[in-house]
């Protein structure tokens, strides 16, 4: 069976989402003007989806490429499947 | 000089947030499916704005009406400029 | 009782949003390719969210001030709560 | 060289659509309240969006699909690359 892409490359992103988000924690903690929690919650979500595009992009490029070739219906229906959930989620 | 509010009642959910997103990191590591740690993302940004709404309610309550009742036209459009900047990005 | 804010100069853009409505049907008649029909709905639903914002700004300078200088505290949660619900929906 | 898809089926849908605009319109007209011309906006706004989804189901299922097993490398990314595109705009 096929490895899934690797996407170690989002890792320090991640890692920099996790500090963002300890951020927040402290300015909550500090009693911060709602509206710059608010604008650095924003911040967050954004880094979220810089991360969620490049994951995406690479699933475009491995698993939806194999499975389109793979010339089995099935697994191309299931992978448009899928990512038509996750698009219905987002638009 | 009035305090902003306290929004220390979502602390707890922020500490969750936190560890989501050591969750996506280890999905990351574990090369799990595509699928399954962009759907561990949207979970997160979707908590991230349960937390959103909570801390902008309190500033509708607190800042926003103590701002429009103070009479004062200058702190009033600072205000409602702020919170249309806010739902700008968001629309 | 007050009268609502007059909305009349979103007029001329709603018009034109018409327009790209049926911009888009005939698109559809005429077998264009996908991304472009995805393209000028995505402009479509942008130029309503520029008639969003402007409504939405004048909301707030209009009903949502005069209900917090009201001094009256169920038109001020009544206010809000309208506004979280509509928010509630986009973010 | 193959033929777009069809997507005729969202006519009806984009007809309604237009009349929904026209109906906003008349909203304005009218002076309603601004939170009901807003929810009848986000209805629009709503309605496109379900237009899309079926589109770019359909773009999946035909061009997406087309390209990635025509094995031209060139094709497969043209197509990656407008559908990541599409996503930024919108994620």
């Amino acid at each position: 069976m096929k490895q899934n892409p690797d996407h170690s490359d989002t890792l320090s992103a991640l890692r920099r989402i996790e500090g963002q988000v300890c951020g927040v924690q402290r300015m909550v903690d500090e009693k911060k003007y709602c509206i710059d929690i608010l604008n650095q919650i924003a911040a967050v979500k954004g880094a979220l989806s810089t991360v969620e595009k490049r994951i995406l992009e690479r699933h475009f490029q491995h698993c939806v490429k194999d499975a389109m070739k793979s010339e089995s219906e099935t697994a191309t229906s299931e992978k448009i499947a899928e990512i038509m959930d996750l698009i219905n989620k987002r638009i």
